[in-house]
């Protein structure tokens, strides 16, 4: 890292180089005035370095360029990789002034986020931010170089495209030389990564920005990045084998973890037993099924529901009230929607006593003991109802419990295959631009996903029940990536447009292209994308996708930092053929 | 790149294989009959394996999943790499079929332009077409290898930003949440890799998509990728170092060519010496100034012209009259623009003949010859007029001797570095949108680039004599890459804008949140940024950058395959707070 402004960076003085000339540049991190002296802690990617400067001061920030002498230091620091040594400074050159930082540049202070984002450039000084991104580009290094050696190519797809307003909703471009058209950005390069399977490539990767415009959520972004990726001449399994070999691939590299050949659920199983399609298995707790126990004995609650169900949450029987009072508030909050929680302590004594005593004696309770394959010590935790309801709920209710337990260890990654979803869903209330594709069947993933063959029958009787090539790769609750293998034959998509109630003329305007691309040979074929953010997040144990993201947007897709968007010329709407409606223009 | 589907590749298997079980997959290049028996040529992205089938025919481009044993040939194929054996087929699955393709899948065959475009994923089919990506996924491997191995960290900017009308036309987005506000596609990352500067990120790049909303020239893309990257603490000479060094391990990696060390050449002796900021040095044939040999002799062009340049073309005095008409001919397009062209024959006697002999006698044209160093069988080739017209026109010449004489062979690299640059040129007829920034010193790189130090004392008195820090790569006379010292000042980047004719306030809005970042300790710093698209066809030996992008746009922008841009639907249009103007609507 030398250049003619630095012999060294602040991050590379060893014991081994006291008594050499060195010249390092950066920013000022501390002063400590000694009386006479100043000790100055030198700042840049790399690391610190401590300078002894005669007794000058500093601003905070400023950079420096200081030539000196590497010495040995008299209290040496073990926390610091140049903690043997010091620069007894002769020259020290101010390269540039620095104001007062509104926020200082440590680990532990920034100012909060609002402040952060408005002034990220400084927000990514300090090492915590940017040791992530430090990983993200680690990632994606490693991303490349497993891929390349299984003779994936990359493949640049375009970013001006067309509009398909089936999915979410398209961020679009007007064109300034066809007047009235536009352009839009791509959700994802689906199309044109099954273009290139027709066109022979046979293993096809990017890792590409996509652009979907949703009202944003807490950790969406109007803009992601994936690894997407598509393979010909395969089935379910080579797809499966060929990514799990990229994660162990990325955990061994990246954090230097082993981890075992990833378990295989189908999505029936994991709705069954953790109520929710992306499970967190870095705990058991596994759903348990009390319907048929607890019906007929006049708990009117139980005895209306078409599902009784809970968890045994492990030694923990001596949650006292409050805490029990707590969870009950949990489930019922709106967006979590059980309308209470019965619970039984299994005291270790032996004893049970629950919250629904005056309907079940000790001896039915010892049935659901039995049930849950508990010890004295355990509490359960049961929600009733509706069964897809009661499922979300008591989801969210064991995710809770694993965090009250401590089951959820950031630094532990459990990893697994969610497999065999359904093609389709129905769509009561959906909000699609296109008035003819609501209340209808949607796809699970998306439109081309295939059906497994012996289910394709089922597509005109009974579409619910047809089961998809699809798979999912979830680590600790998450959903890194999700993939199918496709339809490859013209008749059979055009059959799964029609299903999702496309008309003919929908179907050729907007996937007419690889419609007819399947008339000239299209191989079998299937693929897979991952959220290159949210794996990131996960790998670096964060909860946030925006610490991963350089410069990320805000909830309400705005940039702070840069003012974006933002208003454009009148010029420029004039050259573009646009108009901004009239009441909205008047307001500004 | 074995599958569930296949055991091999069709590019896989050798003479040793022989007596091997074998299940390929892939595309039927073409099929001969033999009587009774047939030979199928099945194509994956690997190679060709020749099949025998029973008679049976097979639709070209129809999909075949083929098991057989691998049996030696009797009539060896040298020119194929499988060209020893052959596979005794004995089952055959169509894994789907195929219609006559719009063209046959050859190199020589692609069916003109716009058949290919329009059915861009069975052009891709092409070898030549598939290997030109691949040779571009092997440079980004390349690239990426090489400056991870230099310590630059890849950091993905923004793509959603904020529009900045100074330079190109911008491609906008509008928002759907900020009613009547937009976002900006980037014509690069500029400010975003300067504020990682700020950031410490030290040494920064990206492979990334930029996009410009230009006219589309002949070979221009609306958007394009760029190889991006700057370096923090450095001058000049690291940055020329660093980016040498990436292109010499392109070229050592991906075509196996050792380059010598990049000469370096003034700005002002590329215009001298080639008439052009990016001289071809394939070959030599440069400039001679002959103003003051040919003044005075009565021959009126000359005298009232304030440049009169030529050219020695080696060897070529015996061409025909009609072969000099063509080139008068050629510099007189009104894209090259001289008057006309004066030329001399140093004849293999000795003798000298030109078309002005009426005003110069041969002792004259030996003073012609002596300047131009030339020995008999040379033929000078003159231009005269205005300076720089007659250079450009002069360098069009050159470059047109340079094909004639087959010295411009697409295979022989000539690399070298252009430096020191004007920072300003002066812009008559700027359609820039903003009008007050028509009639102006514009910059010559960007608004960013540091002017040398010691002519910074210029900028007010003779704003035309700054020279920048700054530097293109050029390699056969194509600039595949430019860049410079950024200012890092936050004065002088004020003066700069003053300069440029921004108003304070104009500055502040477009640029503000740069300026303000340089107030926290800006390090200095400089970068590079090299067109992709360009450097890939430059070592694919083409001349087209659209042969090295999966899915370009034609030059009216369109994407023919998808039908892109194209309308977008009224409630997209209204959720979006626009509306497209009355006349243009109408008319759809």
């Amino acid at each position: 890292m030398q250049t003619h402004l630095r012999t060294h960076t602040c991050g590379q003085l060893r014991i081994s180089d006291v008594g050499k000339s060195t010249t390092l540049c950066g920013w000022v991190q501390k002063t400590r005035d000694m009386g006479g002296l100043t000790f100055i802690d030198l700042r840049d990617r790399y690391g610190v370095t401590q300078l002894i400067v005669d007794k000058k001061s500093y601003a905070r920030e400023c950079v420096l360029q200081v030539s000196g002498t590497v010495i040995e230091r008299e209290s040496k620091n073990k926390n610091l990789p140049t903690g043997d040594i010091e620069i007894k400074a002769t020259h020290i050159k101010v390269l540039n002034e620095a104001i007062t930082p509104p926020f200082t540049i440590e680990d532990e202070t920034d100012g909060g986020d609002e402040l952060r984002m408005k002034y990220r450039y400084l927000d990514l000084r300090r090492n915590a931010v940017r040791k992530n991104l430090e990983l993200r580009h680690r990632m994606a290094i490693e991303t490349r170089n497993y891929l390349d050696k299984q003779q994936f190519l990359e493949v640049e797809t375009p970013v001006l495209i067309k509009s398909t307003p089936e999915g979410a909703r398209d961020f679009v471009v007007p064109s300034r030389i066809h007047a009235g058209d536009f352009y839009a950005l791509p959700q994802s390069p689906q199309t044109f990564k099954q273009l290139l399977m027709v066109s022979g490539f046979d293993r096809y990767y990017q890792i590409v920005k996509c652009f979907r415009d949703e009202d944003l959520r807490a950790d969406r972004q109007p803009e992601f990045t994936q690894i997407d990726c598509e393979m010909s001449f395969v089935e379910q399994e080579d797809v499966l084998q060929t990514f799990e070999g990229l994660a162990r691939h990325l955990f061994k590299t990246v954090k230097g973890l082993d981890i075992p050949v990833l378990p295989r659920m189908s999505y029936a199983d994991a709705m069954k037993y953790y109520g929710n399609d992306k499970p967190d298995t870095r705990f058991e707790m596994r759903f348990v099924e009390l319907t048929h126990l607890v019906k007929g004995k006049n708990f009117k609650v139980f005895d209306e529901a078409s599902l009784v169900v809970g968890i045994c949450a492990k030694g923990v029987a001596e949650y006292t009230r409050k805490q029990l009072d707590e969870l009950t508030e949990f489930v019922k909050r709106p967006q979590i929607g059980a309308t209470g929680l019965v619970y039984a302590r299994y005291n270790a004594d032996g004893t049970i006593k629950s919250s629904v005593d005056k309907f079940y004696n000790e001896d039915e309770l010892k049935k659901w003991a039995l049930a849950f394959d508990a010890q004295p010590g355990d509490l359960f935790l049961i929600v009733s109802g509706e069964e897809h309801k009661a499922r979300k709920a008591l989801s969210e209710l064991r995710l809770e419990m694993g965090t009250r337990l401590g089951l959820r260890n950031k630094n532990t990654f459990s990893c697994l295959w969610v497999v065999d979803f359904p093609l389709l869903e129905w769509n009561e209330n959906d909000n699609n631009l296109l008035e003819s594709l609501r209340g209808r069947w949607v796809a699970k993933h998306h439109p081309f996903t295939s059906p497994k063959p012996e289910d394709i029958a089922l597509l005109s009787s009974n579409p619910g029940a047809v089961r998809a090539n699809a798979y999912d790769m979830v680590i600790n609750g998450v959903e890194v990536g999700g993939g199918s293998i496709r339809i490859y034959n013209k008749d059979l998509q055009a059959k799964m447009f029609e299903t999702l109630g496309f008309s003919k003329e929908e179907a050729q305007t907007q996937f007419g292209f690889l419609m007819n691309a399947f008339e000239y040979g299209a191989p079998p074929h299937g693929g897979i994308a991952f959220g290159f953010d949210r794996l990131c997040s996960l790998f670096g144990g964060a909860d946030s996708i925006r610490d991963f993201i350089a410069f990320p947007k805000n909830n309400a897709g705005k940039d702070v930092m840069i003012e974006s968007p933002g208003a454009i010329s009148e010029e420029q709407l004039n050259e573009l053929h646009i108009q901004i409606k009239k009441e909205h223009h008047e307001k500004k």
